[in-house]
C-alpha cells in the first residue's frame, strides 16, 4: 500500500499517534516520552512531568451541549488528570486557541474564564499561549507537573498478582454524553452531565496511591476496557477483571431503568471520559491505599487482578469489550 | 459595546490575547508568565523556560505554496526562536496536530519529518503530543527550555542610551512570501523563500548576545517596527533607529532593482519572519558582542540608540511604519 492514496481516516488516532511518534525519533535517557499519560523529563531536580491534549469542534465537544466555560475547563481538567495519573502535581500551563473571525466575543470570554477556573480548581498557572484563526474551534493545552517524591507512577509497572482498582464509579461521563444528546434532565442524568462536561481530575487520589505503592496508573479516558490494555500492554502482564466487582455510577444504573435494551456494566467498562484513575497495587498495600483514597474523599474499588498473560474482563478478552456496542458513547 | 454581538474578528489578534490574559489572572511571584518571548518558570533550579505557538492553514501557511514538511519546520523553528530571544538553550518540547480526515497520509508524514529535522537542528527532544480531527490543519508546539546562567533576557531590561542591534539582514522572509504567491524564482528569491518556509533560530547567537551583556532582546517574527514597538514598551523607553543602518536581505534589494515602486528599506523594517534577534546593549560592551556574534555565525548591526520617550525609525513614529503598506507582506 503505497501511502500517497492513504487518508488519514484510513488509520485510527492511535496508529497515527504511533506513526508519527516513530517519525519523530523520541528517545532521551532515563525518561519517558510519549506513550504514558505525561512525558517524565530529566531536569536538573526535580524531573519535569510534560502533557498535552488537543480539543477540536464536533470531534471532541460540540457547541449544542458544551457552553466555552465547559469546554475551557475540560482542557485543563483533562491534562490534570494526566498529571494525576502519575501521582504527580501539575504547576504551570500554556494554551493555543483556534477560533474562526466570525465567533462571539462571549464564547472566547467563556473559554477563558472556564480555563481560569479549573486552573484555580487544579492549582495551576496559566504561563502564556497562542492564538490563530480557523474555520473549528480548537483549544490545546500543554500542562507541567513535579512528580511525586518517589518518581513518577508509570503504566508499566504492574506485576502478576497486584491488585486492580479503581477510585470511583463509572460509565457516568458516557451516559452524561447520552443525557445532553437526548435532553433527558431527571436528577441522575444531571450529576452525569456534570462528570461529562466538567470532570475533576484526581489529584489527591493520584499522590495518595503513589505514596500508598500503586505500581501502575493510569486515567479513565477512553474507558476501562481501553485504558486497561494499556496499563497492560505497557506492563506486558495479563488481567481478569470481575465484572460483578466494577462500580456502577447510579446514572447508568438509572439509564438501564429506564430502557431495558441498556446493560448499566456494559456502559462502565466501556464508557469513556469518567477520568477515575486505574491502578494496580500489590495486596499487601491494600489497605493502606483504601485508607488514604478516603482520605482524599474517593474510595478504593478493587476490580480485578494482574495475571501472567490473558487480559479478560469476565473471561472476555478486552478486545472484545472495545470493539461493542458503547463505543459511539464517546465523542469520538 | 455589549460584548454579545462583538465578534472577534473586531479585535486585533494581540487585544484579543491581552483580554484572554486579564481574564487568566496570570500571576506569579519573581516569574515571567505572558507577555514575554516565553515564560519564565520558577522551578527547583535551574528556571524553566515555556513557550508555545500555533499555526493553522490559510492562516499562517498555505498549501499551495509550503509543504508538510515546512509547516513542520517552521512550528519547531519559531518556537526554538522564541527561546533564542532569551538567550535560553531548547530541551524538550509536545506537539499537537489537527487534521481532517481526507488528509493525504503524505503530509502528515512531511509534517512529522520537518518537525524531526527542526528538532534535530535545534537540540529538541519531542516528548510526546496529541492529535484531532479538524477542517483545518493546525499545529502547535510547546517548548521548553533552559535560560542562560545569567537568567534569561527579557524584552523589558533596555534602558537610555543602549544601542539596539540586530543578528542579520531584514526583509528576506517577506519578499520569500511574494516569490512563493507570483513564482518568482530566481537565485535572490530562493534564498528568500528558504527564509520563509525553514526559518533558523538563532540559538548561538541569543546565548552569545546574553553572554555579552545584553540588556532586552525579541525575535523577529512580526517584523521591527512592531517588535521593537513591544521591546521598546516593555522597557518604558524610546528609541531612533537610523534607517540607512538596517542591514536590508539582498532579495528585498533585488526586488527593488525590477520594480521602482518598491522600497526595499521599507520591507527591511516592516516585513516580518526573519526571526533574526532585535537586541538592546550598553555601549561598552558592543564590541564583545560584536566578536561573540560573529563566533556564532552572525554579524551585529548596530541599527539605532535607546532614548527616553518618542519611539522613532528616521524621524517617524513606529506606529506610522507599523500601519503602512507591507502589512501584507505578513501571512496575517
Amino acid at each position: 500500500m503505497t501511502t500517497d492514496r492513504v487518508t488519514v481516516s484510513d488509520l485510527g488516532e492511535r496508529e497515527l499517534i504511533e506513526r508519527i511518534v516513530a517519525r519523530l525519533d523520541a528517545h532521551g535517557e532515563g525518561e519517558i516520552l510519549s506513550g504514558d499519560d505525561a512525558a517524565v523529563l530529566a531536569w536538573h531536580s526535580p524531573n519535569m512531568l510534560l502533557t498535552t491534549d488537543l480539543m477540536v469542534e464536533r470531534v471532541d465537544f460540540d457547541l449544542a451541549w458544551a457552553s466555552g466555560y465547559d469546554i475551557g475547563w475540560k482542557i485543563v481538567a483533562v491534562n490534570a488528570s494526566d498529571i494525576a495519573a502519575m501521582g504527580g502535581t501539575p504547576s504551570r500551563a500554556v494554551v493555543t486557541l483556534a477560533l474562526s473571525g466570525d465567533t462571539r466575543l462571549d464564547l472566547a470570554d467563556e473559554v477563558a474564564d472556564g480555563i481560569a477556573a479549573a486552573s484555580e480548581r487544579f492549582g495551576i498557572v496559566i504561563a502564556g499561549g497562542d492564538v490563530s484563526e480557523g474555520r473549528d474551534l480548537a483549544l490545546s493545552l500543554t500542562l507541567v507537573g513535579e512528580p511525586p517524591a518517589g518518581g513518577a507512577v508509570l503504566r508499566s509497572g504492574a506485576t502478576v498478582g497486584d491488585v486492580i482498582g479503581v477510585t470511583g464509579p463509572l460509565g457516568g461521563a458516557a451516559v452524561g454524553l447520552i443525557a445532553l444528546q437526548g435532553a433527558l434532565d431527571e436528577a441522575p442524568f444531571e450529576a452525569a452531565v456534570t462528570r461529562q462536561l466538567r470532570p475533576e481530575a484526581r489529584l489527591d487520589a493520584g499522590r495518595a496511591l503513589a505514596r500508598a505503592g500503586a505500581t501502575a496508573m493510569i486515567d479513565l479516558s477512553d474507558g476501562l476496557a481501553v485504558d486497561l490494555g494499556h496499563l497492560t500492554s505497557a506492563s506486558g502482564v495479563g488481567c481478569e477483571v470481575s465484572p460483578s466487582d466494577v462500580p456502577v455510577h447510579q446514572a447508568a444504573s438509572a439509564l438501564a431503568a429506564r430502557d431495558p435494551s441498556v446493560d448499566a456494566g456494559e456502559i462502565a467498562i466501556t464508557g469513556g471520559e469518567d477520568f477515575e484513575l486505574l491502578f494496580t497495587i500489590p495486596p499487601a498495600a491494600v489497605d493502606g491505599a483504601r485508607r488514604a483514597l478516603e482520605a482524599a474523599g474517593c474510595e478504593l474499588f478493587r476490580i480485578g487482578e494482574i495475571t501472567a498473560s490473558e487480559r479478560l474482563i469476565g473471561g472476555r478478552p478486552l478486545e472484545q469489550w472495545r470493539d461493542q456496542a458503547w463505543q459511539h458513547l464517546r465523542p469520538r
